[in-house]
Order: structure tokens, then sequence, then C-alpha cells
């Protein structure tokens, strides 16, 4: 008997494009989706209860590791673009994370990307990240084989 | 019997316009003049013996507190630019810059501008700055009528 | 008897500060109330029936020409702020900006400034603004002494 | 007979970390080291001579494919560090480059990395870059197995 459809949380972000974001080739520099992302990972832990200024206050942060954008189709000024993410992975000390960025009106797929991140302390140590946000993450993060 | 012209120490920063400063009009957007502008700002205080990272060790920032800028022609990406700063005034909990940004190759003013700051504790409170760094800070700033 | 209050068109723009946008001290950097101003000026074209990207579609810009930012209160990570811009002035070749940052929460004054601009053609050069704009902006402009 | 080593040109940019490229965690927000990278890149063409603006001003540009970066040890405000880029790939319409950021006192790799390129013209689409800078990127490019 074949098991469910893991039921995935996806987070929609959307973001209208900012002029500053723009560059002399008229679309947006890729810096920018660097930043998109992590505002798309922020709205994804506000969406999971747990803010990530919750986490900072606690003395933790998800430092990144490592980042991954593969660029599709430009973004320009002028339109509102939305950034959808993941939780793909969760361990005790990380997580990773995958983004989608979209055209609000088209759907056009822009870039696509994942980071990788640690949990650190203040020093910037690699600690557990506190058990009540790894529950969060782990009951919303894409359940392979389930 | 003519006044003799006051000393003025202006630091002189050359930087290389970069690609991802510039926006879609094809000029480098106006908000990097307020980076180039700080970045002048910690050049001069590392010019006069007293770096900025050694006053952010002991508990203090000079928050800025007023900014203005006048923009008088375009930088373009593939040019590089000289910010010049000067201190002109000095008080115990604060100082006011002045600068220039101007094109390397032809001296073109780009811009020119001020900067007002307060010295402030971790915690962002008013608190007058180190001694030492005022006497510094007084030395190399403009003399007026003196 | 006593003239009615002149009408005057604040449009509110609200804006998630992201993380990217703190620096070392903890708060927000300066530089990035410069964007956010753009932002509040820009949804402001949008208010009035003439979005900017309609601007430069028909090859003209908003240069800026002057810049000014008093900073009050430090905005912080976590927080929602609103960008209110008003139209202080216009001109056949140029206008002008009035703009106040809060908090969204608290109502707290976080900074407020103005930006100067004139209209420019694809080369650079000053040149009148679109009849129909010029109409537009004045009709939401601020009417002293009407 | 053993082959000689492949002679592999490595471009070296120093650049001074800006205050307004920290975070709240104390560090260089991690979308800088995207700007840093393309500065490598910059300074790269510029050493093989065929400036970038060169490559403009002819209606060519690199577009940005792909990005992968892997984040080892954090830079601080106050320190200088070292872009070290390298040609990798080189195709008649793209190209590979890599890079490694390097604490400049301490030699210590703070990140690498990589980016892939397609030359497009000015309205976007894939085009051959010209053949002058094919030749120079391609004697400048790792040869591998030769």
């Amino acid at each position: 008997m074949p098991e469910p459809t893991a039921k995935r949380l996806a987070v929609a972000l959307p973001l209208t494009v900012r002029f500053a974001e723009t560059d002399a080739m008229g679309i947006v520099h890729h810096s920018n989706y660097v930043v998109w992302f992590e505002a798309g990972r922020i709205a994804f832990l506000e969406a999971v209860g747990y803010p990530y200024p919750q986490l900072a206050a606690r003395g933790f942060a998800f430092a990144v590791t490592d980042l991954h954008i593969r660029y599709r189709s430009a973004a320009r000024f002028g339109g509102q673009v939305i950034v959808h993410s993941e939780l793909v992975e969760v361990r005790s000390r990380g997580c990773r994370f995958h983004y989608q960025v979209r055209q609000a009106d088209t759907d056009t797929l822009l870039a696509e990307g994942e980071t990788a991140h640690i949990c650190v302390d203040r020093d910037g140590r690699a600690r557990c990240m506190p058990t009540e946000l790894q529950s969060l993450l782990q009951s919303s993060a894409v359940r392979i084989g389930s």
C-alpha cells in the first residue's frame, strides 16, 4: 500500500523589487538573491512559530556554511517576486533550506538554490539548537520516505 | 598681519567603483556614497592614529545622527574615485565630518556632504569619547580663525 | 474665516527589517534609510498613478541631487518599519520629497529626511518631466497657504 | 618524463572590510562575498588585459548562471582580506571562475567558491564572446593535463 505523499511546508514571501537592487545591466544584481533567500528563511522560521529574533535573543544564530544559487531568468525593477522557502534537512546542530524565486505575475522561475547552516552561540561555536526549535523544524521539514 | 592659514588634515581614500554599486540608470546608486563616506571616515581615524576597531573594542561607537549629501555628477563603473574626509568639529560627545568624492583621473567633484556623530556605548547611550581620542581629533580638525 | 487645512498626500509603505540590513552595532546600518526612502518614493509615485517603471520606460529618471537624513532612534532586526513619504515641492524639471521612518508597533520616529530630484533623460540631461506626471504630482503635493 | 606543472594565473585583490559589510552577528554578512567574488573577477579581467568596462562598451556582459560559496571562517571589520581569482574553464559562450577569500595577515581561508557565466548581449541573449577576449582568457586559464 503506497504511503501518502509527505507533506512539505513551503513558505511564500512576496517581495517588491527595489530600484537599489538593480545594476547597470538593467536587471537585479545577482547578490540580492542571497538577501532574498535570507528573508525567505526568516519568514519560514516565523511561520513555524520560532521567529529568528527569538533564536538570537537566546544567544544562538544560524551561521551560513554553504550557499548555492542557479540563476534562470533575470528579475527586473517594477515587478514583484515570491521567495518560496522549504526546509530540506534538520540535524541537532544544523539544517538546510531550499529556495525558489519566482516572478509573481507569471510564476516564471528566476532562481533556485540552497543554503546550509550550523547553529552557533555568541562566540561562533557550533552548538545544538534549542530542542523546541529542532522539534518544530523537524515537523515542518520534508520527510523523505515517510 | 594676515593669520596663518589653518592646517586642516584631509585624508584621501581611493576606491575602485564596484559593478554591484551601479543601478539600472547605468551609474553608481546614490546610497553607496553613504558607505563611501563611512569608509573615508574610518580611513581618517586610522590616519590620526586611533583606528575605529580600537574604539569599538573599548565599547564605543560613533552613531550617525545627521547625514547630508549633495550629488554633483554621476560616478560610473570602471572608474576610480577618491573620498576626501575632513573633521570639521569635535566635542566631548561627538564630532562632524565633511567629505568630497572626486573622480580619480579628472578630479571632477561627484558629491560632497557631511555627517554628524555622537559617541555612544554598547547600550546606545551618549558618552564622552575617550580623552586620548578627543585630543587626537582636536589636533587634526579644522581650526577656524586660529 | 479660517482656511481649510491643506490636504497632503502621505503614502505609507510598511517594510520588514532585513537581517542583511543590520551592522555590527546590532542595529540597522544608516545607509539603508536611503534605500527605504527610495522605496517610499516609488510607492508614492505608484499611489498617484504614475509608477516609476512607466517613467523609466519613457526614457526619464528622477536623479537624486540632494539627500538629508536626521537619525532619531535605531531600527532593529525583528521589527517592522513604516516609511511615510510626501511630496513637498514640484517644478517642471524637479521635485522634493519628505520622509519619516517610524517603528510600526510603537510609531516611534526612527529617522526623517528629504530628497531633491531633477528629471533627466537617458543621457543624464535635465529635462521637463512629462506634463501628465507634473499634473499628478502637483495635485498630490502639499499646498502651502491654500 | 613528468609534464611541467600547468601555469595557472591567480589574481589577488586586497580589500579592506567595510563596516557597512558587517551584520548584527558582528561578522561580515555572507552576501558580501558575492560582491567580493565579482570584484576579484573584474580584477582578473583587468589583469589579463581585457577590462570588463571594455566588454560592456562593446555591448556584452558576463551574466552569472551559477554561484557556489563555502564559508569556512568569519571575516570581521578591521581586517583586510585578499580575493584570489582564477579562471577554471573557458568556452566560446561562457566561462567559470574559482575564488578563495583569505585573511590578509594570517592567510586563513575565509571562503571559497565558484561562479559560472554566459556571455550575453544587451538584450540578454547568449552570444559568443569577442574572439580576442576568448584567446586572452584561454591563455590564462588552468590547463588541465597539459
